[in-house]
């Protein structure tokens, strides 16, 4: 079983502004199956797609398995199947020797900034980038999953 | 996307002890989502795994997309997410040009044996062997996912 170990931060949008990025790929995912349970969900990028199914989070842990599939057949599936979803831009920046996947929402979502580091377990130390702000790994309104059920507009 | 048309039919237990059979391969099918709109299974066989997706029915039609998987990752998936399944043995076997696959459940469905026929299109002809009876192709009972959590013993 491959296990998700993740920390997740929100980012300063105005330090963020003046981050030096890579061109950011954009990811639409829908999910098919939302419990605590587990999580069925359709990726979709501009080069790949992939199914995903997660398992309960514990801590900053979770079951994960991914299977790559053909990018027609994820449309139609998010098309066909997909009960929410959400939108996002995802950029991928090398910070201290560790990647840091920062993902800017978009639709319902739009506003929210979360920068994501996965670790090996869950003690590994990292260094922070100065755009990373208030840890909201725990916290599980930022569970993809849940904003595309009850996105951030809808918190205020 | 892939099609599944299928025809189904009743199997009379007297005639089909007297067929000539190879050996049946033991499936066990784990639903992890279970609804009209989509069914998520994870099926695991003595060979091969896969996770399927299958959409509404509609007649005798049903979208379908299947991947392989590892087999130890089903095995896990079955274990963690599934919320009901249900265990067969599966024999092939071809007869007037057509590949019948003919179910004898296990365990909660035990007494239960269906022949299933893929077809090309809806109309397409094709010749029924003696032991196949009656046509239950649009009882929605006997679906594989449907079976799972209403099992035929509790149908008496």
């Amino acid at each position: 079983m491959a296990t998700e170990i993740e920390r997740k931060f929100l980012v300063d949008k105005d330090k963020w502004k003046s981050v030096l990025k890579p061109v950011g790929e954009f990811y639409k995912q829908g999910y098919i199956f939302n419990e605590k349970r587990c999580t069925v969900r359709v990726r979709l990028t501009s080069n790949a797609a992939f199914i995903t199914l997660k398992g309960p989070t514990a801590g900053i842990s979770r079951s994960e398995y991914e299977y790559q599939i053909p990018m027609p057949e994820a449309n139609e599936m998010l098309e066909l199947f997909a009960a929410s979803s959400i939108e996002k831009t995802r950029y991928k920046i090398e910070y201290a020797g560790h990647m840091w996947e920062v993902d800017v929402f978009d639709g319902e979502n739009n506003g929210l900034i979360v920068a994501e580091i996965e670790l090996q377990h869950e003690h590994e130390q990292f260094e922070k980038p100065d755009w990373a702000g208030e840890d909201v790994s725990k916290d599980l309104r930022y569970s993809n999953g849940s904003l595309s059920v009850t996105p951030y507009a809808q918190w205020r």
